[in-house]
């Protein structure tokens, strides 16, 4: 495996345990400042409403996050590269029950400065029936 | 603009006036033989499921339907490239009532023997309300 897709696939993780921790400083890091999160039904996401959304999840009162990535190919091309998952998220509120959004996210990284950061994202998510 | 955009925003108008025309091999030659299309709520969709469909489509029952795109952005990187649009798709059934769907897509391309073609696809849009 080459170096850039290993540093790819470390991102994806780390995305994950930080997600997971409610560490919102190393989630904003691995993002580009131009990021995109594009989502069904609403206008694109830039960086300054997603890290909103994150410092309000990552709140005393905010939802556990657990996430789970099945990568199914990384591609990469010069300093821009994308990779396409299974993504499962399962989200608890506190005293609340758990909700699992499961599907596919085609995410386009750009490396900044030798650091691979996340810069466009497409989240196909859909919630899971019991 | 560099000729590679020029040529991906020339595939897109085909694809989408293709479409519009039932002409079921245009739009396939504009695909990569390992396309990927990935959608909310279902698997990932291969050639042969999207040749199925397509042709259903353009058959003499099928629906006219009819795209329009606003392209945000495209980034060339050596034999890929990225583009992510507002896409907007109005399907009409014989006889029935046009539905209309719009949102983004996320799409990834490959050049193939000197031509762009589409190779990986998220496809965000959701029915809008009227």
């Amino acid at each position: 495996m080459q170096n850039d897709e290993v540093q790819i696939r470390q991102l994806v993780a780390t995305w994950l345990s930080a997600t997971k921790a409610g560490d919102v400083d190393t989630v904003l890091s691995l993002v580009t400042d131009d990021v995109v999160f594009l989502l069904p039904g609403r206008a694109p996401m830039r960086k300054a409403e997603f890290e909103a959304m994150q410092r309000t999840q990552a709140g005393k009162s905010g939802p556990k996050i657990h996430g789970s990535s099945d990568i199914q190919e990384i591609q990469v091309a010069g300093d821009w590269a994308f990779l396409w998952q299974k993504l499962s998220v399962t989200v608890t509120p506190p005293g609340g029950e758990a909700v699992e959004r499961a599907g596919h996210t085609l995410t386009v990284f750009r490396k900044v400065n030798g650091q691979w950061r996340l810069a466009r994202d497409a989240n196909l998510l859909s919630p899971v029936q019991k």
